[in-house]
Protein backbone atom coordinates (compact mmCIF):
# COMPACT_ATOMS: atom_id res chain seq x y z
CA UNK A 1 0.00 0.00 0.00
CA UNK A 2 1.41 3.31 -0.72
CA UNK A 3 0.23 6.37 -0.14
CA UNK A 4 0.36 9.16 -2.30
CA UNK A 5 -0.39 13.37 -1.82
CA UNK A 6 -1.27 15.22 -4.68
CA UNK A 7 -1.94 19.30 -4.69
CA UNK A 8 -5.02 20.32 -7.38
CA UNK A 9 -6.13 23.46 -8.94
CA UNK A 10 -9.91 23.74 -9.86
CA UNK A 11 -12.59 25.96 -11.56
CA UNK A 12 -15.31 24.91 -9.33
CA UNK A 13 -17.66 26.73 -11.88
CA UNK A 14 -19.02 23.50 -13.30
CA UNK A 15 -19.18 21.12 -10.10
CA UNK A 16 -21.14 20.42 -6.96
CA UNK A 17 -18.04 21.37 -5.04
CA UNK A 18 -15.47 19.14 -3.57
CA UNK A 19 -17.14 16.21 -1.64
CA UNK A 20 -18.54 13.14 -3.55
CA UNK A 21 -22.77 13.64 -3.46
CA UNK A 22 -25.13 10.95 -5.28
CA UNK A 23 -26.22 12.34 -8.47
CA UNK A 24 -23.94 15.56 -8.68
CA UNK A 25 -20.40 15.72 -10.78
CA UNK A 26 -18.15 16.68 -7.88
CA UNK A 27 -14.37 17.10 -7.51
CA UNK A 28 -13.33 14.76 -6.06
CA UNK A 29 -15.88 12.12 -7.62
CA UNK A 30 -14.12 12.76 -11.06
CA UNK A 31 -10.17 12.37 -9.69
CA UNK A 32 -11.76 8.95 -7.81
CA UNK A 33 -12.83 7.86 -11.50
CA UNK A 34 -9.72 8.67 -12.95
CA UNK A 35 -7.61 6.57 -10.42
CA UNK A 36 -9.96 3.42 -10.74
CA UNK A 37 -9.91 3.54 -14.63
CA UNK A 38 -6.35 3.89 -14.86
CA UNK A 39 -5.39 1.54 -11.74
CA UNK A 40 -8.52 -0.83 -11.63
CA UNK A 41 -8.85 0.02 -7.90
CA UNK A 42 -11.39 1.80 -5.91
CA UNK A 43 -9.58 4.97 -4.33
CA UNK A 44 -11.00 7.05 -1.51
CA UNK A 45 -9.37 10.71 -2.01
CA UNK A 46 -9.26 12.77 1.43
CA UNK A 47 -9.22 16.26 1.03
CA UNK A 48 -7.66 18.64 3.13
CA UNK A 49 -11.60 19.54 3.56
CA UNK A 50 -14.30 20.55 1.38
CA UNK A 51 -15.14 23.20 -0.83
CA UNK A 52 -18.78 24.14 -2.01
CA UNK A 53 -20.52 23.75 -4.91
CA UNK A 54 -18.75 26.90 -7.25
CA UNK A 55 -15.57 27.36 -5.19
CA UNK A 56 -12.60 27.16 -6.71
CA UNK A 57 -9.22 26.38 -5.13
CA UNK A 58 -5.56 27.20 -6.92
CA UNK A 59 -4.04 24.54 -3.94
CA UNK A 60 -6.14 22.09 -2.90
CA UNK A 61 -4.32 18.73 -1.17
CA UNK A 62 -5.56 15.78 -1.25
CA UNK A 63 -3.86 11.93 0.21
CA UNK A 64 -4.82 8.38 -1.42
CA UNK A 65 -3.52 5.18 -0.99
CA UNK A 66 -3.45 2.58 -3.53
CA UNK A 67 -1.72 -0.77 -3.82
CA UNK A 68 -0.35 -0.56 -7.55
CA UNK A 69 3.51 0.86 -7.77
CA UNK A 70 3.40 3.62 -10.43
CA UNK A 71 5.42 6.29 -11.00
CA UNK A 72 4.33 8.86 -9.49
CA UNK A 73 4.46 11.37 -12.62
CA UNK A 74 2.84 8.46 -14.73
CA UNK A 75 -0.27 8.48 -12.51
CA UNK A 76 0.07 12.62 -12.56
CA UNK A 77 0.28 12.46 -16.54
CA UNK A 78 -2.79 9.80 -17.32
CA UNK A 79 -5.33 11.31 -14.82
CA UNK A 80 -4.96 14.58 -16.12
CA UNK A 81 -5.08 13.02 -19.79
CA UNK A 82 -8.80 11.64 -18.92
CA UNK A 83 -10.62 14.50 -16.59
CA UNK A 84 -11.25 17.73 -18.11
CA UNK A 85 -9.12 20.65 -17.81
CA UNK A 86 -11.15 22.74 -15.27
CA UNK A 87 -9.38 20.15 -12.72
CA UNK A 88 -5.59 19.73 -13.05
CA UNK A 89 -3.44 17.41 -10.64
CA UNK A 90 -0.66 20.33 -10.77
CA UNK A 91 2.05 18.07 -8.63
CA UNK A 92 2.09 14.90 -6.76
CA UNK A 93 4.24 13.21 -4.71
CA UNK A 94 4.85 9.37 -2.55
CA UNK A 95 4.12 10.21 1.40
CA UNK A 96 4.34 8.33 4.19
CA UNK A 97 1.34 6.77 5.84
CA UNK A 98 1.62 9.43 8.91
CA UNK A 99 0.48 11.85 5.92
CA UNK A 100 -3.00 12.88 6.52
CA UNK A 101 -4.18 15.77 4.24
CA UNK A 102 -6.68 17.13 6.46
CA UNK A 103 -5.21 15.87 10.10
CA UNK A 104 -1.66 17.00 9.44
CA UNK A 105 -2.56 20.44 8.26
CA UNK A 106 -1.60 22.92 10.52
CA UNK A 107 -3.84 26.45 8.58
CA UNK A 108 -5.84 27.13 5.73
CA UNK A 109 -5.14 30.51 3.16
CA UNK A 110 -8.80 31.24 1.35
CA UNK A 111 -8.81 34.49 -0.94
CA UNK A 112 -12.04 35.95 -1.82
CA UNK A 113 -11.63 38.28 -4.91
CA UNK A 114 -13.79 40.59 -5.59
CA UNK A 115 -14.16 42.98 -9.29
CA UNK A 116 -15.11 46.22 -8.13
CA UNK A 117 -15.63 48.39 -10.95
CA UNK A 118 -18.38 48.86 -14.00
CA UNK A 119 -17.75 45.13 -15.26
CA UNK A 120 -15.90 42.42 -15.31
CA UNK A 121 -13.86 41.03 -18.11
CA UNK A 122 -15.21 37.61 -19.93
CA UNK A 123 -11.87 36.38 -18.85
CA UNK A 124 -12.36 36.46 -15.20
CA UNK A 125 -15.98 36.56 -14.80
CA UNK A 126 -16.18 33.45 -13.14
CA UNK A 127 -13.61 34.69 -10.66
CA UNK A 128 -15.02 37.55 -9.26
CA UNK A 129 -17.65 39.02 -7.77
CA UNK A 130 -18.51 42.04 -8.78
CA UNK A 131 -19.93 45.19 -6.59
CA UNK A 132 -20.40 48.12 -8.61
CA UNK A 133 -20.79 50.62 -5.96
CA UNK A 134 -16.70 51.77 -5.03
CA UNK A 135 -16.11 50.03 -1.43
CA UNK A 136 -14.34 51.76 0.99
CA UNK A 137 -11.35 49.77 1.34
CA UNK A 138 -10.57 51.66 4.92
CA UNK A 139 -13.63 50.71 6.21
CA UNK A 140 -13.06 47.15 5.50
CA UNK A 141 -9.54 46.77 6.83
CA UNK A 142 -11.24 48.64 10.53
CA UNK A 143 -13.53 46.01 10.74
CA UNK A 144 -11.48 43.06 9.67
CA UNK A 145 -9.12 44.06 12.62
CA UNK A 146 -11.89 43.47 15.09
CA UNK A 147 -12.79 39.76 13.61
CA UNK A 148 -8.69 38.29 13.89
CA UNK A 149 -7.95 36.00 16.82
CA UNK A 150 -9.88 33.50 18.87
CA UNK A 151 -13.51 33.85 19.33
CA UNK A 152 -16.94 32.41 19.10
CA UNK A 153 -17.59 32.75 15.15
CA UNK A 154 -21.91 31.89 15.33
CA UNK A 155 -22.18 34.63 13.91
CA UNK A 156 -20.34 34.01 11.03
CA UNK A 157 -21.37 30.29 9.53
CA UNK A 158 -24.35 29.68 8.11
CA UNK A 159 -25.66 26.55 10.31
CA UNK A 160 -23.65 26.84 13.76
CA UNK A 161 -25.83 24.03 15.08
CA UNK A 162 -23.66 22.01 12.32
CA UNK A 163 -21.06 22.21 14.51
CA UNK A 164 -20.24 18.91 16.84
CA UNK A 165 -17.91 20.33 19.27
CA UNK A 166 -17.59 24.16 19.03
CA UNK A 167 -18.22 27.16 17.11
CA UNK A 168 -14.86 28.79 18.75
CA UNK A 169 -11.89 29.21 16.22
CA UNK A 170 -8.61 30.97 15.82
CA UNK A 171 -8.53 33.54 12.93
CA UNK A 172 -4.90 33.45 12.59
CA UNK A 173 -5.40 36.75 9.27
CA UNK A 174 -8.11 38.35 7.95
CA UNK A 175 -6.63 41.25 5.05
CA UNK A 176 -8.49 43.45 3.10
CA UNK A 177 -6.54 44.48 -0.16
CA UNK A 178 -7.48 46.64 -2.91
CA UNK A 179 -5.01 46.44 -6.50
CA UNK A 180 -7.07 48.89 -8.89
CA UNK A 181 -9.91 47.85 -9.62
CA UNK A 182 -9.80 44.11 -7.58
CA UNK A 183 -10.38 43.72 -4.24
CA UNK A 184 -8.84 40.23 -2.23
CA UNK A 185 -9.96 39.29 1.27
CA UNK A 186 -7.26 36.83 2.49
CA UNK A 187 -8.13 34.68 5.64
CA UNK A 188 -6.54 31.63 7.43
CA UNK A 189 -6.85 29.75 9.98
CA UNK A 190 -6.44 26.14 11.74
CA UNK A 191 -10.24 25.26 11.37
CA UNK A 192 -12.83 27.48 9.30
CA UNK A 193 -16.37 26.85 10.20
CA UNK A 194 -19.23 25.86 7.40
CA UNK A 195 -18.92 29.25 5.06
CA UNK A 196 -17.04 31.40 7.14
CA UNK A 197 -14.83 33.05 4.83
CA UNK A 198 -17.95 33.67 2.83
CA UNK A 199 -19.47 35.23 5.42
CA UNK A 200 -16.76 36.77 6.51
CA UNK A 201 -16.82 38.66 2.96
CA UNK A 202 -20.45 39.20 2.81
CA UNK A 203 -20.12 41.18 6.33
CA UNK A 204 -17.08 43.04 5.15
CA UNK A 205 -18.35 44.08 1.57
CA UNK A 206 -21.82 45.35 3.35
CA UNK A 207 -18.92 47.54 5.92
CA UNK A 208 -17.10 48.65 2.10
CA UNK A 209 -20.47 49.52 0.77
CA UNK A 210 -21.26 51.77 4.59
CA UNK A 211 -24.35 49.59 5.33
CA UNK A 212 -22.92 49.08 8.37
CA UNK A 213 -20.16 50.59 10.28
CA UNK A 214 -16.77 48.94 10.54
CA UNK A 215 -17.26 49.40 14.77
CA UNK A 216 -20.08 46.53 14.59
CA UNK A 217 -17.84 44.08 13.80
CA UNK A 218 -16.79 43.40 17.56
CA UNK A 219 -20.61 43.52 18.09
CA UNK A 220 -21.57 40.56 15.43
CA UNK A 221 -19.43 38.84 16.78
CA UNK A 222 -20.21 39.04 20.65
CA UNK A 223 -23.77 38.48 19.35
CA UNK A 224 -23.22 34.64 18.41
CA UNK A 225 -25.94 34.84 16.51
CA UNK A 226 -25.86 34.53 12.98
CA UNK A 227 -28.79 37.29 11.45
CA UNK A 228 -29.43 39.07 7.88
CA UNK A 229 -26.38 41.75 9.09
CA UNK A 230 -24.17 38.51 7.67
CA UNK A 231 -24.45 37.62 4.05
CA UNK A 232 -22.55 35.07 2.31
CA UNK A 233 -20.82 36.36 -0.31
CA UNK A 234 -21.44 34.21 -3.82
CA UNK A 235 -19.13 31.42 -4.36
CA UNK A 236 -17.43 32.47 -7.24
CA UNK A 237 -15.36 34.54 -5.59
CA UNK A 238 -13.52 32.20 -3.38
CA UNK A 239 -10.39 29.82 -3.90
CA UNK A 240 -9.12 27.96 -1.58
CA UNK A 241 -5.25 28.99 -1.85
CA UNK A 242 -3.05 27.32 0.08
CA UNK A 243 -3.15 24.79 3.16
CA UNK A 244 0.26 24.67 5.46
CA UNK A 245 1.58 21.34 6.99
CA UNK B 1 -29.25 58.65 -37.42
CA UNK B 2 -26.72 58.15 -35.11
CA UNK B 3 -23.77 56.24 -35.31
CA UNK B 4 -22.15 54.25 -32.17
CA UNK B 5 -18.24 53.06 -31.73
CA UNK B 6 -18.20 49.90 -29.32
CA UNK B 7 -15.30 48.22 -27.80
CA UNK B 8 -15.87 44.69 -26.87
CA UNK B 9 -14.24 42.20 -24.85
CA UNK B 10 -15.09 38.22 -25.85
CA UNK B 11 -14.01 34.85 -24.74
CA UNK B 12 -14.77 33.07 -28.16
CA UNK B 13 -14.72 29.49 -26.82
CA UNK B 14 -18.76 29.15 -26.93
CA UNK B 15 -19.22 30.98 -30.29
CA UNK B 16 -18.90 29.74 -34.06
CA UNK B 17 -16.37 33.54 -34.40
CA UNK B 18 -17.60 36.89 -35.09
CA UNK B 19 -19.67 36.93 -38.03
CA UNK B 20 -23.55 36.26 -38.26
CA UNK B 21 -23.72 32.50 -39.77
CA UNK B 22 -27.13 30.70 -40.17
CA UNK B 23 -28.21 28.49 -37.51
CA UNK B 24 -24.58 29.15 -35.21
CA UNK B 25 -24.38 31.29 -32.46
CA UNK B 26 -21.74 34.06 -33.29
CA UNK B 27 -20.48 37.39 -31.40
CA UNK B 28 -21.88 39.83 -33.84
CA UNK B 29 -25.31 38.15 -33.87
CA UNK B 30 -25.99 37.99 -30.13
CA UNK B 31 -24.89 42.09 -29.92
CA UNK B 32 -27.37 42.46 -32.99
CA UNK B 33 -30.08 40.55 -31.13
CA UNK B 34 -29.18 42.55 -27.90
CA UNK B 35 -29.57 45.72 -29.30
CA UNK B 36 -32.85 44.68 -31.30
CA UNK B 37 -34.21 43.84 -27.74
CA UNK B 38 -33.50 47.24 -26.19
CA UNK B 39 -34.31 49.94 -28.83
CA UNK B 40 -36.71 47.75 -31.47
CA UNK B 41 -34.55 48.42 -34.28
CA UNK B 42 -33.06 45.84 -36.80
CA UNK B 43 -29.05 47.00 -36.33
CA UNK B 44 -26.15 45.46 -38.64
CA UNK B 45 -23.19 45.77 -36.92
CA UNK B 46 -19.53 45.79 -38.55
CA UNK B 47 -16.76 44.75 -36.97
CA UNK B 48 -13.25 46.33 -37.47
CA UNK B 49 -12.98 42.19 -39.11
CA UNK B 50 -14.00 38.96 -38.78
CA UNK B 51 -12.41 36.26 -35.80
CA UNK B 52 -12.59 33.13 -36.40
CA UNK B 53 -14.26 30.17 -34.13
CA UNK B 54 -13.24 30.13 -31.00
CA UNK B 55 -10.51 32.94 -31.22
CA UNK B 56 -11.47 35.47 -28.17
CA UNK B 57 -11.10 39.36 -28.31
CA UNK B 58 -9.97 42.00 -25.99
CA UNK B 59 -10.36 44.79 -27.71
CA UNK B 60 -12.62 44.19 -31.26
CA UNK B 61 -13.96 47.59 -32.47
CA UNK B 62 -17.32 48.18 -34.44
CA UNK B 63 -19.57 50.33 -35.11
CA UNK B 64 -23.52 50.69 -35.85
CA UNK B 65 -26.21 53.19 -36.70
CA UNK B 66 -29.62 53.85 -34.34
CA UNK B 67 -32.40 55.64 -35.14
CA UNK B 68 -33.03 56.24 -31.26
CA UNK B 69 -31.52 58.52 -29.26
CA UNK B 70 -29.77 57.08 -25.78
CA UNK B 71 -27.33 57.75 -23.67
CA UNK B 72 -24.34 55.63 -24.60
CA UNK B 73 -23.59 54.34 -21.32
CA UNK B 74 -27.53 53.44 -20.77
CA UNK B 75 -27.17 51.50 -23.68
CA UNK B 76 -23.90 49.80 -22.81
CA UNK B 77 -25.47 48.65 -19.41
CA UNK B 78 -28.79 47.43 -21.41
CA UNK B 79 -26.98 45.43 -23.49
CA UNK B 80 -24.01 43.95 -20.80
CA UNK B 81 -27.34 43.00 -18.87
CA UNK B 82 -29.04 40.67 -21.50
CA UNK B 83 -25.94 39.35 -22.91
CA UNK B 84 -24.07 36.17 -21.13
CA UNK B 85 -21.06 37.41 -19.20
CA UNK B 86 -18.83 35.38 -21.55
CA UNK B 87 -19.19 38.90 -24.13
CA UNK B 88 -18.93 42.25 -22.52
CA UNK B 89 -18.94 45.58 -24.01
CA UNK B 90 -16.00 47.90 -22.14
CA UNK B 91 -17.32 51.26 -23.88
CA UNK B 92 -19.22 53.20 -26.28
CA UNK B 93 -19.12 56.62 -27.72
CA UNK B 94 -20.67 58.46 -30.22
CA UNK B 95 -18.91 58.89 -33.95
CA UNK B 96 -19.53 60.93 -36.44
CA UNK B 97 -20.83 59.11 -40.09
CA UNK B 98 -17.19 59.61 -41.33
CA UNK B 99 -15.98 56.61 -38.64
CA UNK B 100 -15.70 53.05 -39.87
CA UNK B 101 -14.74 49.89 -38.18
CA UNK B 102 -13.22 47.94 -40.69
CA UNK B 103 -12.38 50.99 -42.99
CA UNK B 104 -10.95 53.67 -40.71
CA UNK B 105 -8.73 51.18 -38.72
CA UNK B 106 -4.94 51.60 -39.59
CA UNK B 107 -3.62 48.93 -38.46
CA UNK B 108 -4.58 45.72 -36.20
CA UNK B 109 -2.78 43.84 -33.27
CA UNK B 110 -3.25 40.14 -32.54
CA UNK B 111 -1.52 38.35 -29.36
CA UNK B 112 -0.93 34.11 -29.57
CA UNK B 113 -0.49 32.73 -26.46
CA UNK B 114 1.09 29.34 -25.70
CA UNK B 115 1.66 27.94 -22.29
CA UNK B 116 5.48 26.20 -22.50
CA UNK B 117 4.64 23.75 -19.71
CA UNK B 118 3.36 20.67 -18.78
CA UNK B 119 -0.46 21.78 -18.05
CA UNK B 120 -1.93 25.05 -18.07
CA UNK B 121 -4.34 25.95 -14.85
CA UNK B 122 -7.69 25.37 -14.91
CA UNK B 123 -7.95 29.15 -15.04
CA UNK B 124 -6.53 29.50 -18.05
CA UNK B 125 -6.71 26.67 -20.33
CA UNK B 126 -9.48 28.56 -22.49
CA UNK B 127 -6.75 31.01 -23.61
CA UNK B 128 -3.59 29.17 -24.21
CA UNK B 129 -1.86 26.53 -26.59
CA UNK B 130 -0.56 24.35 -24.19
CA UNK B 131 3.32 22.92 -25.81
CA UNK B 132 4.67 20.47 -23.83
CA UNK B 133 8.51 20.28 -25.25
CA UNK B 134 10.44 23.33 -24.24
CA UNK B 135 10.52 25.70 -27.22
CA UNK B 136 13.73 27.34 -28.71
CA UNK B 137 12.54 31.24 -28.15
CA UNK B 138 15.98 32.56 -29.89
CA UNK B 139 15.38 30.52 -33.00
CA UNK B 140 11.61 31.56 -33.02
CA UNK B 141 12.86 35.29 -32.44
CA UNK B 142 15.06 35.28 -35.63
CA UNK B 143 12.21 32.96 -37.98
CA UNK B 144 10.38 36.16 -36.94
CA UNK B 145 12.76 38.60 -38.25
CA UNK B 146 12.68 37.47 -41.68
CA UNK B 147 8.50 37.59 -41.91
CA UNK B 148 8.07 40.98 -41.26
CA UNK B 149 8.08 43.69 -43.80
CA UNK B 150 6.01 43.76 -46.89
CA UNK B 151 5.50 40.39 -48.96
CA UNK B 152 3.50 37.76 -50.43
CA UNK B 153 1.60 35.93 -47.53
CA UNK B 154 0.27 33.17 -49.93
CA UNK B 155 1.81 30.33 -47.68
CA UNK B 156 1.24 31.62 -44.64
CA UNK B 157 -2.64 31.70 -45.46
CA UNK B 158 -5.30 28.87 -44.96
CA UNK B 159 -6.90 29.42 -48.46
CA UNK B 160 -5.11 32.05 -50.53
CA UNK B 161 -7.55 31.54 -53.58
CA UNK B 162 -10.10 33.66 -51.29
CA UNK B 163 -8.48 36.55 -51.49
CA UNK B 164 -9.70 38.81 -54.50
CA UNK B 165 -7.25 40.95 -54.77
CA UNK B 166 -3.57 40.54 -53.97
CA UNK B 167 -1.85 38.33 -51.08
CA UNK B 168 0.81 40.85 -50.36
CA UNK B 169 0.62 42.58 -46.86
CA UNK B 170 2.82 44.51 -44.92
CA UNK B 171 3.70 43.47 -41.31
CA UNK B 172 4.54 45.50 -39.22
CA UNK B 173 5.40 43.80 -36.44
CA UNK B 174 6.26 40.13 -35.55
CA UNK B 175 7.46 39.46 -32.14
CA UNK B 176 8.06 36.62 -29.53
CA UNK B 177 8.55 36.81 -26.12
CA UNK B 178 8.54 34.90 -22.95
CA UNK B 179 7.78 35.19 -19.47
CA UNK B 180 8.34 31.82 -17.40
CA UNK B 181 6.42 29.35 -18.89
CA UNK B 182 4.24 31.82 -21.51
CA UNK B 183 5.38 32.40 -24.67
CA UNK B 184 3.21 35.40 -26.54
CA UNK B 185 3.61 36.02 -30.47
CA UNK B 186 2.47 39.42 -31.05
CA UNK B 187 1.68 40.53 -34.88
CA UNK B 188 0.68 43.40 -35.93
CA UNK B 189 -0.60 44.32 -39.72
CA UNK B 190 -3.19 47.09 -41.82
CA UNK B 191 -4.32 43.74 -42.76
CA UNK B 192 -3.96 40.19 -42.54
CA UNK B 193 -5.07 37.21 -44.60
CA UNK B 194 -7.56 34.41 -43.46
CA UNK B 195 -5.79 32.70 -40.57
CA UNK B 196 -2.21 34.14 -41.30
CA UNK B 197 -1.57 35.09 -37.48
CA UNK B 198 -2.48 31.42 -36.80
CA UNK B 199 -0.70 30.20 -39.80
CA UNK B 200 2.84 32.58 -38.51
CA UNK B 201 2.09 31.21 -35.00
CA UNK B 202 1.81 27.60 -36.28
CA UNK B 203 5.62 28.00 -38.20
CA UNK B 204 6.82 29.66 -35.81
CA UNK B 205 6.03 26.89 -32.89
CA UNK B 206 7.28 24.20 -35.52
CA UNK B 207 11.06 26.47 -35.33
CA UNK B 208 11.09 26.70 -31.74
CA UNK B 209 10.28 23.02 -31.45
CA UNK B 210 13.42 22.43 -34.01
CA UNK B 211 11.02 20.63 -36.60
CA UNK B 212 12.10 23.41 -38.78
CA UNK B 213 15.44 26.05 -39.32
CA UNK B 214 14.76 29.14 -38.53
CA UNK B 215 16.52 30.19 -41.65
CA UNK B 216 13.78 28.25 -43.78
CA UNK B 217 11.67 31.31 -42.86
CA UNK B 218 12.41 33.30 -46.34
CA UNK B 219 12.47 30.19 -47.90
CA UNK B 220 8.76 29.36 -47.21
CA UNK B 221 7.92 32.93 -47.51
CA UNK B 222 9.18 32.74 -51.16
CA UNK B 223 7.49 29.49 -52.18
CA UNK B 224 4.28 31.42 -52.07
CA UNK B 225 3.22 27.67 -51.54
CA UNK B 226 0.93 26.97 -48.58
CA UNK B 227 2.24 23.66 -47.72
CA UNK B 228 2.19 21.27 -44.38
CA UNK B 229 5.28 22.76 -43.38
CA UNK B 230 2.92 25.71 -41.78
CA UNK B 231 0.08 24.51 -39.48
CA UNK B 232 -2.44 26.48 -38.74
CA UNK B 233 -2.29 26.81 -34.60
CA UNK B 234 -5.17 26.41 -32.54
CA UNK B 235 -7.92 29.12 -32.33
CA UNK B 236 -7.73 29.16 -28.53
CA UNK B 237 -4.46 30.93 -28.22
CA UNK B 238 -5.37 33.94 -30.47
CA UNK B 239 -6.43 36.95 -28.94
CA UNK B 240 -7.56 40.25 -31.30
CA UNK B 241 -5.52 42.73 -29.04
CA UNK B 242 -5.87 46.10 -30.33
CA UNK B 243 -7.27 47.89 -33.15
CA UNK B 244 -5.56 51.19 -34.01
CA UNK B 245 -7.61 54.10 -35.76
Amino acid sequence: MQRYKIKISYDGTDYSGWQVQPDRVTIQQVIENAIKKITGQVVKIHGSGRTDNGVHAVAQIAHFDIETQMLPKALLRAVNCIINPDIRIISISKVSQAFHARKSAKSKEYRYFIWNGDQVTPFLYRYRTLIRQPLDVAAMKKAARQLIGRHDFSAFTANPNREVESTVRSLGMLKVTRRGQEITISASSNGFLYKMVRSLAGFLIRVGEGAVKPETATEVLNSQIRTARVPTAPAKGLFLWHVKY
